[in-house]
């Protein structure tokens, strides 16, 4: 059986692009968005919905009525069609995955897993440099965003998978990638995976 | 300049280890012990005197008479000498230090800084295996042994520079090296230095 790398990553770090180069470099399939549009497919919702289920938290799972709620069923079809699809991918080795609860949902499989991190003003950079024209937002909007959806995942791991999202001992290689320039982590961390 | 590379570690992680081989392989100066060696000739003390207030927190810095208490002056001459011998070291440039508050003291060299830390089972059998016949301890007192020793670590950073020892933040490079052989990691963590 191949390689399993997991990669875990704040908004904004630069784990996305670190993930698809990493994989390029190892010649390495790449799993990201294509899990949404999967698991979109396969149970009838729409992507972005699929997404917010797949790495959120409470808000979306639970929906409250007054003073009764009830358990988003949605939140089930995609959690399991989550777990068949990474289980999938697994089972053919070889790949990075962002994201999506790989290293905990893989973990009989035992991947590597990578977190990456940044401070908050490198993120914040990366942010705006990547952003499209039509969704300018303020420093102080882009910041309130990159700590949401952190905040969300933390939460997210802590209902579904009793983890703690960002704790270092969930990871074998937790990288900093504020002010480093992502291409050039590449080479180190193809040795890193080949050697580990 | 050259390089200065600082590895702070978990006891039992293998840390020093791994900055001795990195050292070896980069072609790099070393420091550990021989900083402990260096103030005690500066200070007059004993080695392992100097070792306790070099890394160790309040119970030694503060000496408690009933009610009243007083800061040990030992301490301010280590910290002292401590301040001088790693600045003049990182003014040399290209070296690999274990240890003794180096990634806060050279703060203003812009080190890379390295955490190495290890699950507690790994750090057990790593400390096992290091340790002398005449002070074999149980399971037990070799767990509360490396427990006690981290959370003097622990402390002492709190006190004396108000950073909080082993979080991620504070590294570019966190690893961890439960299960793994040490010298494997060398040729990663080299080329990692050389591109970060």
């Amino acid at each position: 059986m191949g390689k399993i790398i997991t990669i875990s990553r704040e908004f904004g770090s630069g784990g996305r692009e670190l993930g698809k180069r990493l994989a390029d470099a190892l010649g390495y399939d790449y799993y990201d968005k294509e899990i949404i549009t999967h698991i979109s497919n396969k149970v009838g919702l729409s992507e972005e919905y699929v997404s917010t289920l797949s790495e959120q938290g409470m808000s979306h799972y639970v929906i409250n009525y007054g003073r009764s709620f009830y358990i988003n069923p949605d939140q089930n079809k995609v959690m399991t069609a989550q777990h068949e699809f990474l289980r999938s991918v697994a089972l053919k080795g070889n790949c990075v995955i962002v994201g999506r609860g790989a290293n905990i949902i893989l973990k009989d499989f035992n991947p590597l897993n990578i977190f990456v991190y940044a401070s908050l003003e490198s993120k914040l950079e990366r942010c705006k440099l990547k952003a499209n024209e039509e969704e300018k937002l303020t420093d102080k909007e882009l910041i309130k965003r990159i700590k949401e959806i952190d905040k969300n995942r933390k939460n997210y791991f802590s209902l579904f998978f009793d983890y703690e999202w960002g704790d270092k001992r969930n990871y074998h290689l937790c990288i900093n990638t504020s002010n480093v320039v992502i291409k050039d982590l590449i080479p180190s961390l193809k040795s890193f995976v080949e050697n580990y």
